[in-house]
């Protein structure tokens, strides 16, 4: 036996959770909204709506775009994007180990006896 | 902004969660597994299949079912089902009690900005 859970930052909805870090880790690795999309096999139009929303909800923007220019353009993390992921990160493996923690001492027993 | 979680026990599938978990709380207060689904809007054929799933899942059964007699019958939880949702219960709580510290030690700055 394990234990499973999803967790989300909520203002008026989901405003933060594991599927928006991963959109935004790949847009940090490729500048490109386009592309964290595709990788997510997510179309542009929805990841684009969903950034949209969180940036609502969370109340500053997560991405920066740049429009044309010699690189073509792209999406940017900014500084504060940054320092937001990786509070969330941090969040999100202590959410684990203590989830994990309080599972095994309530149910260890039981998972022994499965054994 | 606030932060909000699912939690289940996983073996081989959900095994057990909060709606598992009320309906098992509503059987203990009726005595009857029909009356417990119908107060959750729940299908009784539905509420018996869970039942079933779940207790191949854990391993033991959940509740005992008479049928027919003076009383007409019903389901009754089990000493070992009222353990294990105490259990629950405890395990239910402190994750919640944790997850809320964990929150706002990563996150209580971006509550306060947004006030």
């Amino acid at each position: 036996m394990k234990i499973v859970f999803k967790v989300w930052l909520d203002q008026d909805g989901k405003a933060f959770g594991d599927g928006p870090y991963e959109l935004l880790k790949r847009v940090e690795k490729t500048n490109s909204l386009h592309q964290a999309a595709h990788q997510m096999g997510m179309a542009y139009s929805k990841a684009w709506g969903l950034i949209r929303v969180l940036e609502k909800r969370l109340g500053f923007p997560l991405l920066e775009r740049k429009v044309g220019g010699l690189s073509g353009g792209g999406s940017h993390i900014t500084p504060r994007t940054k320092e937001f992921m990786s509070n969330y990160e941090r969040f999100r493996e202590e959410v684990g180990i203590s989830i994990e923690k309080i599972f095994q001492k309530h149910f260890g027993s039981v998972q022994r006896r499965k054994k």
